[in-house]
């Protein structure tokens, strides 16, 4: 197909990754873990963010969610989440069927929580008909397109913490973020005060395979039982820990995350001037969100591949991902300038 | 490492999965199931288990075997298993806490149920106080190495059917089980009456990847969403679907699965004149359960990677799979010899 | 203590209820609903809610709205709530938990849910990855004192059950809504659509009990042992049943209801033109809500017991009762006039 | 209906609990235990188990054990009980559904767990394919009637702190269990390292209302929340803890016990000799569990009710209770004889 500006989703895998892969498939290795590759991977992991770091590779990113969760939460307590948060809508209730907790959605302007909205869910705590919050689950870059300053994930970090609740990043699009903010994967996670992040590698090039990475000790022992129960231990594991080993090498993660934030840039550079167009997030990693005339949305899809946000509002969402060119992006522009007339 | 006879997991992936991988990546697909490969795969699978069969590829076997379950019980249901099934011991209580049913364990001779086994759990049924009975779970070939005819299969099926119960069929393993019958993988399956079939691909040679075959109309829409959100709708799934493809074609298969079992026939011929091994189970698939003295395991272990499978009765397991050779058996065998002497 | 204006769990058991109960108390009775008393019960319940109306007596509150939306759910599926439900708040999480199914929250004007707040949440029905929203769950009275129509509660039945779903009443003040309304139990509920209804008793003037009225047979045969499984199976079932009889019997369960009413209106009357104080809801049922200044509420309730209902806006909660007297009430409103005056 | 020989659940309330419950109403009492006669019978409570006891009152056994099982496990957990616990065969899959938790079943000869059966479970643990037995839970008196003594409870509390579990009791029955062994509760229960014991008040005479008795600090702040969470906490709780009042003044519990002990002892006596009934486990509560001639079991109950206990086996059980006469007795047991003849 065409280029797809439907999802990050839609990429493929990169060239050094499933080089990594076809050299992993040597011989024989131990399952579910034991294997070298997993264990020089784990070391990997470790140089990023820290020997304290413990290491658990999973499948997806609803896994590593909903696995993240069940780790810090007996059913009684409650996940504070944005209403547009993956975790909530995406996910299919994983949460609550497999962790047994509620969730508790907060509205916000931009996908980003905040210790002020925070704050009026701390009533009637302690109450014993109420649930009581455990963990605040913020997505790092956001569903929205938004990314959270190291200063803003800390505020955060020091509200869960003070409240004796745990921190928990859905890293999905952690890349992106810290493309976009000129760090490191840490400095915008775990060195802020993230007990578990949920690192993405399937939407930033890999094949499959995400991590938990937990800085809690408490947490560490029971979840390499949660993993299993929750049906994300890799057999084969040396495959997925393979793809991270080449991710992390010299910060491929980083030029991956680059090109597709940039052609979101220059996407939304090429439509701003539009007028049936309204750009309606700051584009901060690799999405645009635009506000369209409803009428023209279906026309344009015969072009390209992308998915209404908001059929209320008429928001479209269209991303860019690590294999998106100029010319992609240029060919999109003109087809949408074209048909929004 | 050397040859592993712990487990076929332990294997790599065949060279024309690894094919098949690297031309499914090309350009942008949608993700979660609506790309071209998976499709196709969807055909291929439909050719085998019949038109009316509905797929669901999934990411492993307990994630097949739990997201079964839950799509055919109520949480006052029952699913009966055997003692020795994977879905009761080395599942972590996936079943337990994702469906919230209870398992029924019956002991059996050989690690296959009967209906004669299963009669006497019917007493009491209705009661309001007592689990309600609804599915029945079997692994072909079972988890000690043996294999149901397609007529043992069918009693099962009848008999569940007759007491408006489902037939779940844990088939990880269900290609040696055809190889060692001699038939196609319907054969002994989904043709037999099972409703619900877990298709492995792992052990039989590709990188990861499962698929449910559903045969019953009722189940089909609600196990969409229970894949979902039980974190096994793999995004990039054309990366599944593609090895799947490969490993039906031609049967290949059926060669794999041919080699595995072969080389188990071979190993277990090649102990079973030896003074200090018996053999406790009847050797139908890839593995072979011995019983040796229990103070040779250990430096046997040095040599060759195995697995004790039962410390009181001192009885090992031996697994070959698709990649064990002549040479790495005669090996074994002369190691066996040495060590038991 | 002095009279409650805390809740109408506070009050006691009315005096015919208990003489039912002694009279229960003759020889012995089957357990688990196999006596005459539950027998005779369900039959006068089914002379309220018609012949085909199937009745399941539990416990509590909780227990019925969770029994109840488990028999209409599967985990995959969301239950609507308001944001002032007794389900989403008080609970502790019980659907989540018991149900595995996430409840989609609203927020309401006055506590009562309407088509058009809820017809947003319909976009991406059939999506794979989101809950498919199965139940609307309302309650009557209203956690704010407010009472739905028959027309209301019609249109939201018909909302409901176009779109597939069932309606559930969480009816633990149900009679206090026919009191106000001047109609049967059956008028406000299930004639008008509501397929499953959790009656309440113990707000009513019983010791303890509810019962769960199912017009829907779809669900009858799994709710016993939903019922069971969920904790909510009494043993000697008679004592519960048989005050169930004593409330239906010459509508006693009104004329307590009634006087719950009339002691709130009183109230309401007896504080509305004073300065300080502020009706923040209509005056429907047996509760009071009250807009007071935030500094003189503990002074208020160091003579009189009531809870803080929304601290940031300084909302109290005043409840009345089957016992609340004429004098109870003008002492009450003496105090308040005097502490706020 | 005549005495029924069916359950002492079958039984009604003992007077002096009526009263006690008819003294609790009098004015409003704060709901959700915090009114004055919970208070006091915390206080009652503690006198017999000890001042660090946590006592948490409930509706029933189910309830009582699941949230005992619940507040001691995390999903990947294990329970430990025998094939015939009330909490494996009775609770219709409560513990499963409700704590997500699998229960390891294990045969006994008589109902008694012991060290050495419980002993080869614990190979394989610490394997993160395996749930991780993490409570032993045994039931005082025994569904099939035999009693622990205390060396034997000690012996399994000192086996499962061993091994870093818990030990829970099922007391449903404690009262026979003391009565039995001429002892108080807490001396065959707590005082032999039980950590949560659920005390049963139905059977023993009340209305209906059990007792969590928390004896290990670490689970009593989630406790409390498991309790609403798990449908079990009531709202005019009063009318549950004056009941226990009244049970636990002068040992009423154990005049009671007594009485349903003595019958069962005199109905076995009266059995013992006659050539068709062979008693086949020893009577040492409150149930006589006796082998008699198939066909003549139908014409048996159409004079006194009883059930059925292995229809296979031709076993049946008779209960007596806290009501049952020396009268009735003799009736009974001449209408066995005449019967079976």
């Amino acid at each position: 197909m065409k280029r797809s500006f439907g999802s990050d989703n839609h990429s493929g895998v990169h060239e050094k990754i499933m080089v990594a892969i076809l050299r992993a498939n040597e011989g024989d290795e131990i399952a579910y873990g034991e294997d070298k590759f997993t264990e020089k991977a784990i070391g990997d992991m470790q140089y990023v963010f820290g020997e304290e770091a413990r290491i658990f590779f999973v499948f997806n990113g609803t896994g590593a969610n909903t696995v993240a969760i069940k780790s810090m939460t007996r059913s009684f307590n409650s996940v504070i989440a944005s209403e547009s948060s993956h975790l909530h809508v995406d996910e299919c209730g994983s949460t609550e069927n497999f962790c047994g907790t509620k969730i508790n959605v907060l509205k916000t302007p931009d996908g980003k929580l905040t210790p002020e909205l925070l704050e009026p869910l701390f009533h009637g705590r302690g109450d014993q008909h109420r649930v009581q919050p455990k963990v605040v689950s913020i997505t790092q870059s956001t569903e929205l397109g938004t990314v959270y300053t190291s200063q803003e994930v800390r505020a955060l970090a020091d509200f869960a913490h003070g409240k004796g609740m745990f921190l928990h990043m859905d890293g999905a699009r952690l890349a992106n973020a810290a493309a976009h903010l000129k760090t490191g994967l840490a400095e915008v996670s775990t060195q802020c005060g993230v007990d578990v992040l949920s690192l993405g590698g399937t939407k930033n090039g890999m094949m499959l395979g995400e991590a938990l990475v937990v800085m809690n000790k408490e947490i560490v022992s029971e979840l390499l039982f949660f993993r299993k129960q929750g049906m994300q231990l890799p057999s084969k594991m040396r495959y997925i820990s393979a793809q991270f080993r080449a991710l992390l090498r010299k910060s491929l993660w980083k030029k991956l995350a680059d090109n597709a934030n940039k052609m979101a840039g220059l996407l939304a550079h090429g439509v701003k001037d539009l007028k049936n167009v309204e750009i309606v997030y700051p584009v901060e990693s690799n999405a645009v969100f635009a506000k369209i005339p409803k009428d023209k949305i279906e026309e344009l899809q015969k072009h390209f591949f992308f998915y209404v946000w908001d059929e209320d509002e008429s928001i479209v969402r269209w991303m860019t991902h690590w294999q998106t060119s100029k010319e992609d992006v240029i060919e999109f522009v003109d087809k949408i300038a074209e048909v929004l007339g």
